[in-house]
């Protein structure tokens, strides 16, 4: 099985869970990922919880949800969809008559057979969400309307998980895992984040510490970030919100708040070396967890690759967005994608002569023996290479500088290391 | 009567004083601005007075000046136009044949019909002025030049009025009032200066400190900065030379010598904020006392909003530049751009959220308690706005980052300020 | 004889010496040069001297070479033209199959009329040079190689001369001498840092202290900076490598690795203000001993002012590199365009104006009396310069702002230093 098949059978088989920003759904889902990464570990903050100026809500739970006519028939069923209730609302079990109805039912009149997806987390409410085509036929009469849920003090659970590296300087990956059945946005995120934890535990020798961060979006990254601002300002020196990262539409790019930070840098240059083309967005069409993580008092250096971007596509917050919308391929590019930036990240340092003027590569067999008119890049690209190892340039910068891809620029750096001609500057 | 009408009447009643670099037409000027600001100061300077390089000129009086043919009728004659006589003429009283009189009278070929304005303040000479289409009439004979004018040690006067707020760094404005019978240049300047700071006399709780500078240009400058450098050095924090605002024609903008200065950057927001197409100069098209002001030693940021730029248009320094080229319309723009120029820099300064992460907005109210697909452009204004006050920019550039215009962005702020969101640092 | 004739005839007279980066030609080269400049230094190192990576090779001798076929003809002879034979070729002399002799030849097929150049500096073989349709006409049978050369401990050559100014800040000069008979690469640099040397000897008062170097390309410059390198990187403030300066095609311009330093931006300016079009090169195509000037650890502000580049045209590294590729007039330009390069780093400075406020040129003659619509344009530029003389723009950045060009700018600048209205900062 491929790793793109591994992610989307793991999308698959969470996909039903009810997930929200609180509740069993969260924590089912988190325990699904930590049967596959061990070392993830589940925290929870109670209902009430003070996060800089946001408060914990109740923990959300819901059995059963339907709208029943006056012939017995459920019109929707939770069981069938759970984007059929808005999500948070509070119980109800009465017959209203139609025209009362149509106050609790939203729908997309634009996308007339997709489902809405509607939450109200902060204000206690109850409705539920249909196709709009659905919505036009409903007839005059009563209706019975049921959910069976409950909003009571409880927890908010969120999960990380640290692998070591050499240095206690970190790579921060965060993902949210509070959207019930979508697929895109938002299972695409949380099984990409599984998918590259695993690869790194299993990594040796890791240069950077990398840290994986799963909550709620908005209120858990909130939560999140009052319990450990300190040491991320501290320690992060990138930092990726993983989310629409599972379909094979365009690419997109959102950089960090201040933009110019090495998660941009090695992002950009990422998708360029690999000539890959995307929309680069600017921060102020952001919409998911950088608004916390890059917010004034906060700013860290967190940016996103996506694929569709949240709130561009057609298929964003309603029923369409769902498993059709994902493919095994999609999931796989985006998991190379990050595996590269990882690499370069790894990898980069500035490289600077060990003396001056040229080498003389002849010597060691590097450079042709017979001067004649022409050369051979390779020698060229070698040359220009040393000529700007001057100490100042990472590797992202020289190669952008002599135009050289990474993979062939990294072996030259490798092997004028070796002949020690360069050494390095770490970063 | 709206402020433009009564600029326009103010110039109408100013327009036939016979104004120059000295004497009582200037005097009689600065007595009519006293009179509507009672708080005017009326400085002189005598003849020979050293300021920097410059000594200040005998002062220039003139009672009568005609040509007269042999048939005794007046060709031309000052009390119909002051233009007709070169500034600063010594007297003069002979007869002389055409030939002669030739070399003593200008023309615009170009503009035939033509008053020039032309002056002489350095080289005692004596000349008159009339238009091209008149000189070609002029038929062989004797010529009776008449010149009843006076250059006698005397005084230079200027103006200043200070309109004290919370601190002394000043907001400076300076005309001039050296100009005889014309319009846009240059009454427009000084009674667009009259009537601001007749505006700011009346407001309360001024931020910053007020000076207006009444002085003829170039000398009259050089002096109030021989006796004021160190001050206005130390205090002036923006500064404008208003002049040739009172056409309805493009606006334009004269940047400070440095460029980028406060002054620029609020200049050409206001005028970008209120969707003002106007050309936007480079300081080597200068001509007014900016020259003095921005001089390397000097250095004060001064700039010019204005309509018809000095020297660009074809009635400038001509008979044409009369009391119709200029409007109440157009000197009442002209007081608006200012006006709203005043109002930015009085209220500028750069928010900084007062905690990390995005404020819980729901709780307050200004958030929609429901999440559906899409948004309100005014939630995602306060959104945007709040991004990006983390205290290092100031509104003018908070405004263009989110492209919010002033008057909402203003709006917005304050409400987050009043919620104790985002609180001020002073520029 | 014009400069450029005479240049000329120098090449003439140098162009038929075996030059190569060590020997006999290189030291009757310098000889010749010597006879020009008393003061010129010869210097020596020996075979095996280590200058950082690298190693002085042995030198290099021939007397005879060629090649003869069975009847006795010589099919080439190195008596006729010196490219005939690979520099630094091992003796040799045998009968041997055409088959074999075909490893031992070099052509180029896509010039079948040029014969290359080549050589074998750090690796020993023997070999030789014909154009390819020479090569296409020879017969099955034997022929007999004859090389006599000798490969023997001994010296590496080269010169300077050292020019002393008022201070002892440098501007380098460095041209190279061990091409053998080739004209614009070259024998043109060598003559221009001659001509140009002998142009500055007889100078008085020269404020900077200009040194030459005349050194074998690559393995010279490095041994030159082994030896000099602490001294050149304190004093030296720009530099050129003298090199393909001979030809009337189209200008060229090599900047230094940084870009950015006095060396470009005077080389720039001066090809601008005398309205040269030329081709900015980036320092990826560097290709002389500004690989070594400029390598990281030695980082001089090296460039090269060129007509043909090095690489870029047909002739060059061939026979076709010749007496009719340079001429007279081409070696006069590049002369005149380094004079001007020398003259604008010579008398380059910041003005200052001594008081605030413009200067009250009227009294010092040097404004109109009259004040009518319209104006010089001398004044215009003296105003404008007046206006930029802040201390901090050198008189190029000066110039480009105001758009004079540096004769008219120089003239007003002295004009006003005379007259006190501005004094010097030196840079």
């Amino acid at each position: 099985m491929t790793q793109g098949q591994e992610m989307y059978q793991w999308a698959c088989e969470l996909f039903p869970i009810t997930r929200s920003i609180t509740g069993p759904g969260v924590r089912e889902t988190l325990h699904y990922f930590k049967n596959i990464l061990p070392d993830l570990k589940i925290h929870e903050v109670p209902t009430g919880y003070n996060a800089f100026d946001w408060e914990v809500p109740k923990e959300w739970e819901i059995k059963e949800a339907y709208i029943e006519n006056e012939n017995g028939q459920r019109l929707i069923d939770f069981d069938n969809n759970n984007l059929h209730v808005v999500g948070y609302s509070v119980p109800i079990d009465k017959w209203i008559p139609k025209e009362e109805l149509l106050n609790y039912i939203y729908t997309l009149p634009e996308q007339p057979d997709a489902i809405p997806y509607v939450t109200s987390y902060y204000k206690e409410r109850w409705g539920f969400c249909m196709t709009h085509n659905q919505k036009e036929t409903l007839k005059e009469g009563k209706y019975h309307v049921v959910i069976k849920s409950s909003l009571k003090k409880g927890v908010l659970n969120y999960a990380d998980l640290v692998i070591p590296g050499k240095t206690d300087k970190e790579i921060l990956f965060s993902t949210y895992i509070c959207h019930p059945s979508m697929a895109n946005n938002e299972l695409s995120g949380p099984v990409l984040a599984t998918a590259l934890a695993n690869y790194l535990t299993k990594q040796k020798d890791l240069r950077y510490t990398y840290r994986f961060v799963f909550v709620p979006e908005t209120i858990g990254s909130i939560v999140y970030l009052s319990k450990h601002i300190n040491q991320l300002k501290e320690k992060v020196i990138a930092g990726f919100v993983l989310t629409c990262v599972g379909d094979e539409r365009v690419w997109s790019f959102m950089p960090s708040r201040k933009d110019g930070t090495m998660t941009d840098k090695v992002s950009r240059y990422v998708l360029e070396d690999n000539a890959i083309d995307y929309k680069d967005y600017s921060f102020l069409q952001r919409g998911s967890d950088e608004r916390q993580y890059c917010s004034p008092k906060v700013d860290l250096p967190v940016a996103s690759i996506m694929r569709s971007k949240y709130g561009t596509y057609l298929e964003y917050h309603t029923s369409d967005d769902n498993l059709e919308l994902i493919t095994p391929t999609g999931l796989e590019e985006s998991f190379n994608i990050y595996q590269k930036v990882i690499q370069v990240i790894e990898n980069n340092f500035k490289p600077i002569v060990s003396f001056p003027c040229e080498p003389q590569l002849g010597k060691r067999g590097l450079y042709p023996d017979l001067s004649i008119k022409g050369g051979a890049t390779y020698v060229k690209n070698m040359m220009d290479i040393l000529a700007y190892s001057d100490g100042t340039l990472d590797l992202i910068n020289l190669f952008r500088k002599t135009g050289v891809d990474f993979e062939e620029g990294f072996k030259i750096v490798n092997t004028l290391m070796k002949q020690g001609v360069i050494s390095k500057i770490d970063i």
